[in-house]
């Protein structure tokens, strides 16, 4: 931990500085399996899950068998807690489904938008060893709300071959129409081009490591387009005398134990509540399983006494957190100058395990100062808008004038004769 | 002209395709530009304008006296036309703004998004010829809606060390706060950095040439963000047997007139409409003072005959044009079916340069088929959704063992620790 006392503002420009990265040369490898997938399609994805983890796969596709198989291992516990997630994430997406709204901006020329579903999307899910399941409802969900024809899903195989059982049902539940068992850069560049059996998608979402997120990088340059760029997850808390040292404590921990890039930034108006949470990070840390990476988080992460809840919010919207959680009493009054944020979490019970699971909000968000220029995922990342118009015959007589000025003055004669055409032929059938 | 004649489906991939871009490489110069407006700020931008614009100017910043003047210099019914467009646009962008909506998920769970302003944004106005004050209203109008506090203008100076009178006006009609001299790579290299001058800006909109293209896409790997990835300009028309030949033909050349690379493509379904416009294109091409452009441009466009308006429109959704008009006469029945395109007209006295300048819609739209995945420029271009929520006591005891059971699952022990800390406190509480 490092432990400032009411710094000048001097010194915020250091502290709110992220870790460097340490982005290593993996261009070259990524051109490479790019290449490889192009060219030689599922057999270059089977020969990658062999290479890197280490299992022979002739089928990547998962199986309706095997999906029916995943169902009966997980708990019924499990499955119902998984279901009052989707209905809490359905609620709130399904909220952001905005009615068509026609304007009429001139007598006569009418202009709406309406949404249309990417049609083909892509979701990438880490291996490892916590089963990312919760992603799967992050992502599926306003996909399948915004109507995407085809939701596919990639995920590298386990040691035996298998994807973990609770991302299965979670899928299959979320209506995801295909998945895949191939990770790593090699899942990117199938979604990109496609192969035999994975078919190529216009947006690809989710989260990974280095290789996968220079791959989503990459990925672009063939036209495809991706979530958002991303960094390690980050949280900052502000308290202020009446916030709860434990829970506070609780919530830095949840944040620094995703890993040990992570950073969770610590900002209190109170002495008493500064110490007891540095005191009670310091316990209840031992406890944690995964305790390396939280204390490893903890190495660069900033506890921050500090004289008002306002300078805590400026000091906030500079640091631009992926999470922003404000244990304050009259939070109210406080959310009009929260400028820079990917989610926020208002008074002493808004925990941010309740955004990463189960209230409703999407937990894929900004992180490494994003938040400044990215919204996090919603139902709009799923969709495009297209403008539409249409000018009646009074329409083009209204505005026309206009247009024909002014692609004048810009020297484009044939924007303009589009106009003065129409104009002229309305002319000649009144005479 | 490349004409085909009721082609079959099996042809249409080669019909969709997009020339080929020749992408020079050009990443080095660009890299090398960064260098140096990172190292040398102002210094370098005025050494640019002396290389590129051959202009040597001291102050790259535009003077209050300068604007003034410049409101002179452009006519009354300039004037005029730029208000009223500005209104249309206003009207429309304003209509974008959404109310926000708190939702209850579960009780004592409730969630909502707001919006807010992405602070500082720069706007890049190419030279040249044609003075794009059209685009300065079309990026800079959403901006102001949307509150952002930093609105810069960059464009390069003419061979007298001026910016057109019109862009100059338009910037400071539409509230831009501050515009600078300075063009291609560099300016976006400037808005990436900041100089002494220029500040830095969190987001670039705008078009330009290969090098302010490419200097767009380098500025994302330094957490800038863009509107979007840029190509061509290009239309789709189809037409039935009600659609008026002349008007066809002269939509057909607004869009051919931008450039060498513009793309126009032309679906009919009635023998006579085709005939006619390819012979009217023959002819009204004559009389434009940029034929040259709107020759070559039309070397690699397809006229198409076609069986069927449904055809057409599964032919459009496949290539995924900026803009499509529809000249057909029960347009209203085909909507549904729109799928892939950036902006839509419709009915015979729907020309694209209404949208292009003046009926409220906007004209920075996704080419080069990234009407597949992309949405054109919109108030959302230039704000963050960020969500918020809040739980009550109540709502963590609805939601806290659902919570806790997904992060057991996932492994994340901290996770759990967050929800198990406040539903043991409110269990002691009522003890």
């Amino acid at each position: 931990m490092l432990i400032n006392k009411y710094p000048q503002k001097e010194e915020w420009a250091n502290l709110v500085q992220r870790p460097t990265l340490k982005r290593e040369e993996i261009s070259k490898t990524i051109e490479d399996i790019f290449t490889k997938v192009q060219k030689n399609g599922d057999q270059a994805l089977i020969n990658f899950n062999k290479k890197f983890d280490n299992i022979e796969i002739q089928d990547i596709e998962v199986s309706e068998n095997e999906i029916i198989k995943a169902e009966k291992l997980i708990t019924e516990d499990l499955k119902k807690a998984i279901q009052q997630a989707k209905e809490n994430i359905t609620k709130f997406h399904a909220s952001q489904i905005v009615d068509i709204q026609k304007i009429e901006t001139t007598k006569g020329v009418i202009c709406w938008r309406e949404n249309r579903a990417i049609e083909k999307v892509g979701i990438y899910i880490p291996g490892g060893t916590a089963p990312l399941f919760s992603t799967v409802l992050m992502l599926a969900i306003p996909a399948q709300l915004a109507g995407c024809k085809e939701v596919i899903l990639c995920s590298p195989p386990d040691k035996n071959g298998n994807i973990n059982p609770a991302i299965l049902y979670t899928a299959q539940l979320c209506g995801v129409t295909k998945i895949f068992k191939t990770g790593g850069a090699q899942a990117i560049a199938a979604m990109t081009f496609g192969t035999e059996s994975i078919p190529n998608v216009y947006k690809i979402f989710g989260p990974g490591n280095q290789y996968v997120v220079a791959a989503k990088e990459f990925a672009q340059n063939y036209g495809v387009a991706i979530d958002m760029p991303a960094g390690p997850s980050e949280v900052l808390v502000i308290a202020d005398e009446q916030a709860n040292p434990d829970f506070c404590a609780a919530d830095l921990l949840s944040q620094a134990e995703h890993g040990s890039d992570s950073q969770v930034i610590f900002l209190s108006t109170d002495n008493d509540i500064f110490n007891q949470t540095i005191e009670e990070v310091n316990q209840q840390i031992k406890a944690l399983p995964r305790n390396e990476f939280a204390k490893n988080a903890l190495k660069s992460s900033h506890f921050i006494l500090i004289n008002t809840i306002e300078e805590a919010i400026d000091f906030s919207n500079i640091y631009a957190p992926e999470h922003l959680i404000l244990a304050v009493e009259n939070f109210e009054n406080y959310i009009p100058f929260i400028q820079n944020a990917g989610s926020v979490f208002l008074g002493n019970y808004s925990c941010e395990s309740a955004g990463d699971y189960a209230s409703g909000t999407n937990h894929t968000l900004p992180t490494n100062g994003f938040a400044k220029n990215y919204s996090g995922v919603s139902l709009d990342s799923f969709v495009k808008k297209i403008t539409f118009q249409n000018l009646s015959k009074e329409g083009i007589q209204n505005l026309g004038k206009t247009i024909e000025i002014m692609a004048e003055a810009e020297g484009l004669t044939a924007h303009k004769n589009a106009v003065s055409i129409r104009l002229k032929q309305l002319e000649n059938d009144k005479k």
